[in-house]
């Protein structure tokens, strides 16, 4: 009988892994969140590395920026960041915060606040303020990856 | 023994139950939200019932239009309906498409795109072509509510 039951918690073991991530709690999953956007937010502002950078979209990731046609897939991304990479002066930050989660723990959103530099008029370069919402997807690889990103821009500064 | 078995077969859909929606079929689910969504864009347009429009964002829902501050919360958002069915000339209406959803059901996401009239300079109206994101939570009366609405310009129709 000892042996029957432990059997049958097995299976029931098995069938809660099966559906639902074990130990998944929102507080420590949000936290390894945005330690990861963080990452990825210090990893653009450097400029450099686009396939590192373009590492943290999932294949099937859409941007939408204001004004641009929506950016579908990798190579899309990829041309995108490539581009940004290239011109001179430009720069982009970001900071997310509050991530909330499905409750299986494998799909999340989050607000974030941008701050980019991009060139202006005459030689110039100008810092656009925009705020967004990204979604993420846990792979199969037990890895967060961008799914959306959307943004506009925020209100104007009072005086 | 019997009757132990049947036992454990309970206790295990019971689990099971318990982490993850019976029957939750993603294209099902899919036509289930457009056609909430669609009812909730025809009642937008209608413009009359303010309560009945702002009772499909949940309690806590974030709303993120360009320029705008964001709006937190039904008072904010009731607030902001109210205005815009008070703007004389003002309309809007929005179609949604490809919803994706959390592995468990209960969180989804689609893409959507808005028309909006409001008035424009010297009495006239113009007609805004926004595109955007709404994030949805299945509540705990199985009611899908959105949670996150957030939208940007579409770019300038080529010539």
């Amino acid at each position: 009988m000892k042996l029957i039951r432990h059997l049958h918690l097995a299976v029931i073991a098995l069938a809660l892994a099966s559906c639902s991530r074990p130990h998944f709690d929102a507080a420590i999953e949000g936290e390894k969140l945005l330690r990861r956007d963080a990452e990825w937010a210090d990893l653009a502002a450097a400029g450099k590395d686009v396939d590192k950078v373009v590492s943290y979209w999932s294949d099937d990731a859409i941007l939408i920026f204001p004004g641009q046609p929506a950016l579908e897939g990798k190579a899309a991304i990829r041309a995108y960041v490539t581009a940004c990479f290239q011109t001179p002066g430009f720069k982009i930050h970001w900071i997310s915060e509050k991530p909330t989660f499905s409750p299986d723990g494998k799909m999340a959103y989050m607000r974030g606040a941008d701050e980019a530099t991009v060139p202006g008029p005459n030689g110039s370069t100008m810092t656009l303020h925009t705020r967004g919402i990204s979604i993420w997807r846990l792979d199969p690889d037990d890895q967060w990856r961008c799914v959306v990103d959307i943004s506009n821009e925020a209100p104007e500064p009072k005086q």
